[in-house]
Order: structure tokens, then C-alpha cells, then sequence
């Protein structure tokens, strides 16, 4: 039987730790294709990369391997990987990560792991982004390879929902078991960091610090705060049904 | 009576035409100040600039009116306006565009313009996304003038519900009237352009193909594309809640 065939990308860069840990599990499983950014890309969320051309590097091949490095975004990536390496055949998982750092609650939206998973799932491959609570560039992961392993093996034997994937959370440490969740209600409150450039003019880094505004245990930053790997199954619809009948009386 | 204070941003940039119209428009109903980004920042979604320092520039303060401009992203300048413009008084209405094409569907995702709405949804302050479905620079957006004006003193006037923002979207000629809609199903097919560069090195350039796969009258594209300004409610929770009861007895 063909093995199967797995993309992978993050948007630690293809230099990240995260990402070997993942090419080395899904292996294990199937053949690899790799496209990851050249260069960090944290905090990228679905930017697309239109007013500069793109370039796409092989990097490595090998049996069962091939890895090329993007110098765009991780949406560039996935785009560059389905229309320019995936031209004879699909792959039949997509898997984003290991992300560094939190991908639970509002953190979804700003994250570029998270949108190349949406991309995935755009393009009807059953797609899984992975992430860990811990920002650290050099953290060891490996206390989450059993559970990516199996999550990863299930989603390619039973597939997932039309236009549904995982955003799957994990905590820093120790591993109580799996918690299927909601995004959790949350918000970054941000402070700029004043600080003065050797001409006397103002320059800003961003800083902020995380709020989070749901109790529920089944929310999923709560359940990776309380040692629970969090699975979110997420969608791209971003209407708000609930208000759909009173804002036609109101604004029609 | 206080006049209210209308913060007013867009990706297209500070120099676009639409936030131009938005301004003027913004001005009979409150006191204006805007922070838009000093570049063209199309398709940069939620992006923040983490990895190099921001600028502020003010560009004009007159009776009622103060701008600002940004060198990073749509999202940089929402948080920007809060950290350290907004220090004193919170604006009661934050309005995004007049945004050069369509934000209808899955463009929604990609879109700086609807990425700063959510911003200032997440700021508490009821917010709106204006665009149109007209990528020229140079294109008259004076068709949505009146739409525009009744949609935001109504939204000023009894605010939105609780982490709800608005995302509209007119149509390039005559507007038949108001839609209250869902997010269409919609994805792009895309389709790089490669060039050799000087050197006989590959660059790619991104371009697509735009595909809608929903035929109800009530998407927002499809309202948009029968002519009627879509109004589109939206929130930022990703989670797929129809999944989750089945997903629990799957993966837990």
C-alpha cells in the first residue's frame, strides 16, 4: 500500500525546533513534504505576500523527504506548496507546527501555524496545527509526540469534516489527557515600549499582556492551563448567526 | 452636547482614496482621528510587527481632526491608536475603509481592513469594516456615501452586541438596498506566475482565481454581486460548534 503523503509547514521558520520534532514523528508515518518560511514569521496571521515576487528553495531531498524553505509568509507557503509542488498529487494530511508558544483562544487569529492549517482545510485536506505552551526556542517538545502521533494516525484513517481542522494546544509540561474545547474568550491588552532612536526620535516595540475573560473548562485555553492537550475543531466562517434575525429588522 | 470621537483606519494606506472619502464622511457625524499605515498593506490580515520597532507620525491636526500614520501593519495601527493615541478618551465608533474591493466570503480572512475592525471589537468599541467591490484606486466611491452615513449614526446611536463588529460590503454601481447576510462559502485557486530573474533564478508571483461555492442569495458576495450592500455581523470565534459533541467522543 502507498504510503501516505504529508505536508508540513510552521511559522517558526524551517529552522525551528518545533518543525524537526514534527518531520521526524510524521515520518514515521509517511512521506514528507516540507515548506517552511526561510526566516521567523510569528504573529503573520493570513497575510499574503502580493506587492514582492516569491521564491521557493529546495533545501533537502532524500527517501521519503523532500523540504524546501519560502521566503513569504506561512499562507505563501501552503499556497506555493499546492500549486507548485503538489501538482500530481495531493497530500493527504496537512500538519502545521510544533508551534512555540500558545496558539489557544485569541492567539488563533494572529497566528501564521494557524492560518496555514486554515489554508489547508481551504484547499479540502484534512489539516492539523500544532502548538505548545511554551515560547522557549530551544524547549524539548517530546512529551506531546504520543498524542501528535495519535491524533495525526486518526485524522488520516477517518478524515475530518467538510471545512472543519484541529487547532490542537498543548501544555508546557505533563500531559493529563485530551479535551475537545472551545476558542477561549480572551484579549491581549497592549503596551508600546517608548524608547528613543540616536536622533532623538520615537520608536515603539509592541508588548502586551493576555486577558483572559472565560471560566469555562472547556475553553481551550483554560484546558491547556490545566494540563489538558486542547483539541479545538475550527472552521473560517466568522459570521455571528446568533444576531442574523434582529440585525434584519434592524438595518434592512 | 459632546460631538462623538470616530477613529477611522484601512490597509490601503493613509494616502488611499476611499479613507480620503471616509474621513470627509466620518466628519459630519464626530470628531475624527485616524491612524493608517504609511504603505500600501493590502492582504496583511491580523499581522503584527513584533521583530523591528513601529513609527508614529503625525500628519495633520486641524479643528476636529488629527492623523497619524504607521509604518507596520492595519492591526499595528489599531493597537497603536489604543496604547497611545486613545490614552485620555476611547473613541465611540472605530470605521475601517473605504476599502479598494471586496472584503466579502473568504477575502474576510486575508483582509487588514477587516483584521483592524475585529481590533476594535476586541477594544470593546462597536466597529465597522466599509468596502467595495472595485480594486481601482482611482474609483468613485460617492454611490455608497448615504448607506454609509445611516449605517454608522445607527451603529453610534445604539451600539452593536457584545464582541460583534460589522463587515460591509457595496457593490461597484447602483446599491438596491440593504442585505443582512452570512459569510459565503468561497475559496481561491491559486495560481503562481514564474519569471526567471537576470541571474536565470526563478520568482513567483501570486495571483488567483476567485471560486464561490455558495448559491444563497443571503451570502455576502452573492448579495453583493445582486447589487445590495451586504451587511455581514461577524465575531472571532473560529470554534466549529456543530463538531464538538462528536468530536469529544472521538478524540477524548
Amino acid at each position: 500500500m502507498e504510503r501516505p503523503l504529508i505536508f508540513i509547514t510552521n511559522d517558526d521558520s524551517y529552522w525551528a525546533k518545533g518543525i524537526q520534532l514534527l518531520i521526524k514523528l510524521m515520518s514515521n508515518i509517511g512521506d514528507v513534504v516540507v515548506v517552511a518560511p526561510l526566516t521567523q514569521q510569528s504573529g503573520k496571521s493570513h497575510a499574503i505576500t502580493t506587492i514582492r515576487p516569491l521564491r521557493l528553495k529546495k533545501m533537502e531531498e532524500r527517501e521519503g523527504y523532500i523540504g524546501y524553505a519560502c521566503n513569504g509568509t506561512p499562507v505563501d507557503c501552503v499556497k506555493m506548496a499546492f500549486s507548485i509542488v503538489f501538482k500530481d498529487r495531493k497530500p493527504d494530511l496537512v500538519v502545521a507546527g510544533i508551534n512555540h508558544g500558545s496558539n489557544a483562544s485569541i492567539n488563533t487569529i494572529y497566528s501564521g501555524t494557524m492560518a496555514a492549517v486554515f489554508e489547508g482545510c481551504a484547499e479540502g485536506i484534512p489539516s492539523i496545527g500544532f502548538s505548545v505552551d511554551n515560547h522557549d526556542v530551544e524547549a524539548d517538545f517530546s512529551h506531546c509526540s504520543s498524542f501528535i502521533d495519535k491524533i495525526s494516525k486518526d485524522v488520516l484513517e477517518k478524515g475530518l469534516d467538510e471545512h472543519i481542522c484541529l487547532n490542537v494546544n498543548f501544555p508546557q509540561d505533563e500531559i493529563k489527557g485530551v479535551k475537545v474545547c472551545h476558542q477561549a474568550k480572551a484579549y491581549w491588552n497592549e503596551r508600546f515600549l517608548e524608547r528613543k532612536d540616536p536622533m532623538g526620535f520615537s520608536y515603539y516595540w509592541l508588548t502586551g499582556i493576555y486577558n483572559c475573560r472565560d471560566e469555562n473548562n472547556r475553553a481551550d485555553h483554560i484546558a491547556m492551563k490545566d494540563g489538558y492537550c486542547a483539541i479545538t475543531p475550527m472552521h473560517v466562517d466568522l459570521t455571528a448567526y446568533k444576531v442574523i434575525e434582529d440585525y434584519k429588522i434592524r438595518f434592512e
